[in-house]
């Protein structure tokens, strides 16, 4: 094949820019081994000012001995980096934006960073390329965010680079590949190199796509961020909770979904093996599962109401149990359970019946938003699952029932449902005149409005006093009158009247409790199938081995 | 780590089965390496009636050996199996209905059997799960379509399941994972087995996500789908061509993109170098695509007019060509192409600026479908493609150059543009007043019709007469009309008139060649850079080697 010869010089700049760059670290590195004490010169080598690096920066699994690392080149040597990292979470990140190694950021979500990205911009010290969704920055690294070094982590390596991710594969191979297969430099830190092949597990991503291997100062950094600990669910998540199984979930026959991590979603987990099973819904709703192993999730899978649940990526403590139910998650043959967020996002675009989450902020035309002043939160998968994809062709009975008219030529829709308590905890309207996102996408300079979800995106809203049924509107207008008519006394509630929610529940375009048989009386916690971490436990039968942080018990 | 232990039975049922079955070709497989003259009675082994069976048939991969063994299994043994086929391509996809081995498919295109397919749901011999895109069959395979079988093709193997699959990766990856992370069986076919790992050009797919290898009687069966022959370009493709480098590409700036197969874009692909150049347009637009490597697009690779292609799958022919061009093609380090079919429709939905393609058949509001009557294509990757995902984020200046509104709550769009003449080849409308899909979905039950693209997703509709700009409609009546000035003597075209033609052109919702500077009388053939499949090899340096029966100088 003549693919075996040497490509002309002018068509392969990028490669023949690899191998000097690689050159430059022969000395230093034992084949593809690189000496962790000697990984801010080995970086100095490998990226030059201006490249495009993308720095694994996952919910849980972190580059940060790479990232740590990073952060002390110096600016001299290295500046000026684009940074793609999908979800920005360690001080680290933006300390290289305050040392002038790096200048532009493209990324997908920021927790605990929000605040300093926020700053960061108003200085000037930090340029956006775009907030993303995940897919679509994954996307974007196949067609105009190539990168030129890509940072990862994971478990163990063996010498040749071969890769095992443990448990958060996360969005690694889709991160790799987009270097490996253009010419990229790969580097992932593990916690642990072998020297013989066969003590990996299993192979995530094969040796040939990593340049370099280290093994890290420390294990990478894990943080459970999808834990909720029951005892923090509240009677008016269990009534929420209600009237998502009544009026939502067993209305439109919801087999396959995503939740979010919110108490109001776990508070629903927890009702399937009580509430849910009194209606005698088990079998018939909630079987396909995409999101992170939630320890809210255990009851009702020992007690057989989920077939399956294709994982984002992990959470800690959640190990053990999730390689002793393999018949429900994705485990490799090594026991240990396989994410994947890339496919699980498509997944949870394309294959699921409903999205459900919730947010900081909606307008009363249902426009929603997690940026709020001085907090450039990014949103990660939300609005990648929570709208209807256009470009889905298989029906199913949930979306099926959301046509509208007999024509053949409409379309079933997606469920989005957006589960708001009318105020947030400090007393501030959720649902608001208008969210700050406009405010702060003019500031910034943004060219719209960082938006997390659009209303009319939204199928349901769902709050503390009822839900509207937002498909159903056939008019702005009309949609802003069902969302008023549930947003209780914030000031687009008081907008409402007795009058005109009375006719909104007469055309069933709005349903309270009373009127999806919730008995408010029935909304406490004895619903709860575990009540604290301590039952969560013991429904896994001790396999659930909760952080520290939640050992209150 | 506790995963190391055995997971209690009723939690680990897949995998009990998939032992139990491995367990009875034990004595036939040597290690992971099956032989080939023994596989209907190995499939015989492995495959319990009712399973859901993934089989590769892919554009330029096929797992033909496997899936022709399997059409040879008992019936009495193998049957009522559901397919999963993204592409059906191969008779014996359909003789393993015939013979009652499979009961129903799911699927995402049909090329050469659309016909039969038709036929059998007719005759009640095959039930239709859904037509899916792509992206949305990949997405089930980790929801409520895990396989139990999976049946995939690749170049080489080593003798431990390491996997080659040449430059045509398609969507192997995406099928093997759902089975190998969920206790199912996979089985790659291989034209050869090498015994030294160090043989394998690259691994694609680790061993440890591999159950069986076995070498296949023949090398599989690879096509040329996506080459067009310059010869039959015709001087009005080369005016839609002109069309649309002004009144879209430029008008936006397009930057990346996706194009179709058929003639039109060729002519774009190859009138780029020419007219392109002349208008200053290289560099600004057409920069990144999304597509295979089509021959086509060899002379604006030449001139410098493509930064990058990422590829959904391989052309029969390219591998040299795009062998020696790393910097625009993703390769590996062995220096053959990696494709990956699901990474590009990610990329294609989410993070290019404009797909454009071409239809069967339009209706007056731009409804599209490739189904016909008595066809049932599938509609492949074109409707993930060619709509606007609303979870999408990031701008770019043709997504932002789309907004009609200064509201800061508005968002941009993706261009989807039709580009279709107004007739086909023989005679029949293109664009009609209603598409069969509506009576071909009604007829064999569909929930819906089975639409390719939905009108309300189209931005522009290009015919020989002019653009209609639909992102600018501000309703269906006003899509209609709009539609209805270019459909040129259709029965739809004629219900126009020159009024409102003028005043839709005077309001910019219509343009013809003359409000775009484009002359009738430059359309001609000496605007194509190659025409003729020789001056592509030509313009390649050699290294393109077209198939025999492009072989006509």
């Amino acid at each position: 094949m003549s693919s075996q010869n040497q490509p002309p010089s002018r068509w392969a700049t990028r490669r023949a820019e690899k191998q000097r760059r690689i050159a430059r670290v022969a000395s230093i590195a034992d084949g593809a081994v690189l000496p962790t004490d000697r990984m801010v010169e080995v970086l100095q080598n490998l990226i030059a000012p201006g490249d495009r690096v993308v720095v694994e920066g996952n919910n849980q699994k972190q580059a940060d001995f790479l990232s740590r690392s990073l952060a002390k080149v110096d600016p001299e040597i290295v500046h000026g980096l684009h940074l793609i990292i999908p979800s920005v979470s360690r001080a680290e990140h933006l300390d290289l934006f305050e040392r002038g190694i790096a200048r532009k950021l493209d990324f997908a979500f920021a927790g605990a960073q929000s605040l300093r990205i926020s700053q960061f911009l108003q200085d000037g010290i930090l340029e956006i390329g775009s907030i993303h969704t995940y897919a679509e920055l994954y996307g974007r690294l196949y067609v105009d965010l190539t990168p030129n070094v890509v940072l990862v982590a994971g478990y163990k390596a063996d010498r040749d680079g071969n890769l095992y991710t443990g448990a958060s594969t996360e969005d690694t191979p889709a991160l790799v590949e987009a270097a490996a297969f253009r010419d990229g430099i790969v580097i992932a830190q593990v916690n642990e190199i072998v020297d013989d092949p066969k003590d990996l597990p299993r192979v995530d991503i094969p040796g040939s796509w990593i340049d370099f291997v280290v093994q890290s100062d420390k294990p990478f950094f894990i943080e459970p961020l999808f834990t909720r600990d029951p005892r923090l669910i509240t009677p008016v998540h269990i009534l929420m909770a209600m009237m998502a199984i009544r009026g939502i979930y067993e209305r439109h026959q919801v087999q396959s979904l995503n939740h979010g991590i919110g108490f109001n979603t776990a508070a629903i987990e927890l009702i399937l093996p009580t509430y849910g099973d009194k209606l005698g819904l088990k079998g018939k709703i909630c079987r396909h599962w995409t999101l992170n192993p939630h320890p809210t999730l255990i009851p009702a899978i020992e007690t057989s109401w989920v077939d399956s649940v294709h994982c984002f990526g992990g959470e800690l403590g959640m190990e053990a149990y999730v390689a002793q139910r393999p018949d429900v998650f994705f485990t490799g043959r090594d026991g240990s359970m396989r994410s994947n967020r890339a496919m699980s996002q498509l997944a949870g675009q394309y294959a699921i019946d409903m999205f459900i989450g919730s947010t900081l902020q909606m307008d009363g035309a249902g426009n929603s938003s997690t940026v709020t002043h001085g907090r450039l939160a990014g949103f990660g998968g939300a609005p990648n699952m929570g709208h209807d994809p256009h470009g889905r062709r298989h029906a199913t009975p949930a979306w099926l029932d959301l046509l509208q008219t007999d024509s053949p030529l409409e379309r079933g829709r997606k469920l989005v449902v957006q589960m708001v308590e009318t105020f947030q905890a400090g007393g501030q309207p959720t649902i608001v005149e208008t969210i700050d996102a406009v405010e702060v996408g003019r500031e910034t300079g943004m060219p719209i409005a960082p938006v997390m979800i659009y209303g009319d995106d939204v199928t349901h809203v769902l709050t503390e006093e009822g839900i509207a049924y937002l498909y159903k509107a056939r008019s702005l207008e009309q949609r802003k009158e069902m969302i008023a008519a549930v947003a209780g006394v914030t000031p687009i509630g008081l907008s409402s009247s007795a009058e005109k929610r009375a006719a909104l529940r007469r055309d069933g375009l709005i349903a309270l409790p009373e009127d999806l048989g919730v008995h408010r009386s029935e909304a406490n916690r004895s619903l709860l199938a575990a009540k604290s971490i301590a039952d969560l436990v013991d429904w896994s039968d001790g396999l659930y081995e909760p952080p520290a942080r939640y050992r209150s018990w």
